[in-house]
């Protein structure tokens, strides 16, 4: 039996000068419970994408996600209250172009297939952009006879 | 009535030195007979994004896009097989962070979500990474209430 | 009496290679009939920084704008048609920094009062964005005993 | 009813090392306090923006601004002085190009507008600068029925 | 006879902060026990250069080798496991261009020969990429009368 | 069947002008001879990956070289003594860190296993590097039943 | 007698696209009339650093400046004033950090002096900046039993 | 009557770890003191840029800048000998471009007038440089009715 | 018997637009004349770098190198007065980090032993520079048993 | 008689957090020895340059290095063993672009003289490069009626 710690996301010392102080705190304890990303998403009620992203700081927690955090990983709700309280300082968790392969993947795609999704969203929706705020997305497994396909869907208000 | 010109995209003057011969061709037939992506695309059996990263030189046309593309936008088909004779040296066309507001948008969902897809697709998939090659994506618009959404897809063998 | 031409904006050849090719035709001719912006967005109906930023290729012209500036500025109406057909390919005329000092002292301002921003719009509206899009600008010229003031004005939707 | 700490803006933990020491000084009374940079701005006589550039410290505070910061935030008058004696060393909090879509908003228009400017600004005012030290600048909220607008004035000396 | 500590490869301080918290300790106790990573390879039935790998959290240890680490290098397995549990959190421990001149040699050669390799790969394989994941390399040392070589083969799936 | 031309690379136009005259001279030639690298290798007795350097401006033909490729490839000869008379002025072809992905997975292994290789290398040579000059390179295709693999090889003098 | 075209200062033609049209026309006229700066800017009643920032496009021409020039160096007056009739472009003429060893003194200068410059300007004049724009120049020469002194004068409102 | 404390520069915190260990012990010593630059100027016999200079460790203080300096603001001597023993290892307090826009002002006439200069010293002394290190620097208050001007003087060896 | 054409240095054809005017005359004459830089050196009485330096641009001829290089290499006088007429405009052939590997290795002895030569140097001369302008600099080869050596001196003014 | 501390070459403190833990051990111990590298070379039997070095982490120390540098600087051996015992990770002391203006000029020397360099050492020994490693550099003083003169020698093989 593999050792199950190695099945979840924790995080990573040489990262946590780059986070809000909630960051080690969730993290650490998402670590005693031994909790998947999914686990914790079907408790808030959220998509993985956003729960993980509430957990590096790039997104603004509810005060039902609080409170439903503080019951999951048993953390004391104000010192959770207190640490998430500011609005996110968003995008400075990691350097761009990003060194980590399997987000560089993403940034390529962006590089390769910038000038075309902009042709084509033009052609769809006319001038104007795709939100990045009025957002969602999320990670989806598929498995056909050629292995898995990793199916990531962004969707953003026009 | 609008122009109808104005409804397609074409190839702005200043990025064609970025971009092999056969981009200023195709962009210009496409102009020419006032085609949009999505006419080319079903013409040619793919989809739309895919047929717009041939049109920029990030895709690598088979022998049949060529035979299509030479037949719909009226090119000789020797003209074409010669111009895209290459394989594609990609991501040139564009420098990051990219500037385009509308790419802009992409590049900053990799930047706010980058660590929070890893975390995701790590506990999914376990270590590995998402490929950009063994790869489609595709924009589909979708309308509610609230007015039109962009949905992107990006699927990638694991 | 000080040079008419000396009163208008026109444009640098050095910035050509980075513009479409409609701002070169456009420039020449406001030269010719020696306009300001000021006169252009009255007979257009629009701000007069819209107006420039159509002249830099940074806006898309609706079909009204290109058959005013087509007259009031004698260029043929399906050349300007032809010449503005595409989408805008914006953010690239300029390198950032800025090395313009008229330009620097906008940027010095983000760079200053940037998270000053933040933290006002962020009490005052909740978490999200101010639209650089669904966005308007004007410039106006207010003069006291201590001389004139510029005072810019950015109108987004949150 | 929403936690009221939710509401405020306060410091992020990754920021504090590129700011002077009267910046946590400030945030943490504040937030102790769970005061509205609106709040202390009506208390100081000051626009709320200039109130949080002297919190993060891109401004210097004026004897009063001191003496009205101390009572209204309990904290030793002499402790302020000493801490917020230094002329500002502006500029440093943030990495440019912003990475913080808020503020990044912001930056971008400066990238896709600043010609545009300068073009209107040296029509209507001939050659030089709008200052970015004889300046002030506010942010208002509007309502229509398209919802919540952002209103920022920059007014500058030419 | 030369000093023994001499021979072996250790961990410098300025390069903690970059690293996981798994680094120090394995190389610390690499340095007590004063185990090449030949040794260390040979324990753990893996190639020397994924084993330097593994110390410098460049890749996912199975509980194999976790175990095998923990017996040679007489570290507690829990405390092992506990600091290793993550996904690697892959690229950052190097600034590129590399500083180094042994690594800066690797970096020129791809600046070098990188569209040859393209080229000759394209020609040979079609187009695609070579797997860096899917992916083993070792290094070997051959000798001539012209002195010794080095010899670093890359077999990736394409 | 294919088109024969899609089999070969060729020389993209945007390159050129990072490239010495000779570059587009022997490409011309061999898209005209439809030859693949394997081919001209053979005529040259050298490795492929060394000819497709050649063609790059990458290293330096010997007498030899000239008179074989100038009968291979029907270009007078003294044309080619002519164009590649100067020492190789390497590098500049690329821009790092490289924007093609199949370069780039070079590039990322470097990133990744810089420190690994170093460490091994000098446990196994000492202090010292790896020439990138008396050094040969060569690509080779294996195929087991998981498919083609590309091997690298990359040999140099300690 | 040394070679009197060796004593004045020229364009040198790789800077040439990188300045407005009227530089080329005016050093070209400077070159055939073998005149200095200081010469033309006796004639022009302006300091010898002004009159070379307009032959760069750094500065703004009156309409005199134009007259004198336009006699002075034998180029017809509505050439210039078409050259010269936009608002300069300012800034763009030099990468920064400067690669010329002359100019990189300069920068050096502001490298090394920039903080002692703030603090005691801050202490001499309060808070706030020496202006760059309602600022002159100028250069001069002294001589002593050292040898020659460049000594050079910044003066700006503040 | 305005804070004594606020009319003298002070070192800011965010600072420190980029300066010698010289720095922060003398500006703490000069905020005890309430003293000016010119103050301490006066006491050494030196020009105020200079002092300021020594302060942030970008010049070597003699023999008798460090008696002067121990005497005037009671720091024991050989503490000051031993902090201030080194040779400068200038020029790293700042990042270039400057953010702090008082000391970007400076760096905007280098970059707007850089050429200009080189122009004109040229023409004045011949091929050369204006020395950086045989070199001195001061800065003037002059009032006229406009108000105050910031008069910079650079003297340096040819 | 090697081409003859082989043994000298040429001007690669994608460096032109970095030079001044005077450097593809002088190296195309060379050419033509098939002569080494030593050959060049002996006869304008200089060191050979130096002479290497004026055909880069990175040098002032004299009136005597001029008459030498004309006579020399068949180039009339005038038209080499005219192209060599101005001040060197330096540095900036060449992208830092310089990608040739030649002269990349000239780069690394600065970045490894760059400190170490100041601190002998501050030891040896005190505080200070060596000037790179009264400077002269210079190759030799010596030959051993171990093969061939190059020896470049650099001999600058304290 | 001149403060003997102001001698000899310290490390700056900011400076610490860049090099091995022997580094800040090595300058501790010249300083409170206030050895100069001069003495210290002819202890060890080389030359001051690679001693700095040495102090510096940018080269590897022999047996007889570290004995002879414990008895100098009266340092446990051991210590000494265990701190230098790594390979040298060079090249992270400095930034590129050096900051400090006496490395400046080196670096300086490399950006003007590059491609002379290049071109000579091409012509006097064929295509390859100098190596930085198989390496050896001094620094001589000479005196003559100008005054004094650094004098750099590098020889490397070929």
């Amino acid at each position: 039996m593999t050792s199950p710690n190695a099945t979840i996301a924790t995080l990573d010392a040489s990262l946590v000068h780059r986070l809000p102080a909630s960051s080690p705190t969730l993290f650490e304890a998402k670590k005693q419970k031994n909790l998947t990303f999914e686990a914790i998403a079907k408790k808030l009620g959220r998509e993985e994408v956003a729960v993980a992203a509430l957990f590096y700081g790039q997104a603004k927690a509810s005060a039902d996600d609080i409170k439903n955090l503080s019951e999951l990983l048993d953390i004391p709700q104000d010192k959770l209250e207190s640490q998430m309280a500011g609005w996110p300082d968003r995008g400075r968790t990691i350097d761009m172009p990003p060194k980590e392969p399997l987000i560089y993947r993403l940034f390529e795609i962006v590089q390769n297939y910038g000038y075309a999704y902009k042709a084509v969203l033009n052609e769809k929706f006319g001038d104007g952009i795709m939100s990045a705020i009025s957002f969602s997305t999320k990670i989806e497994k598929e498995t056909d006879d050629k292995g898995d396909w990793a199916v990531i869907t962004l969707r953003g208000k026009w």
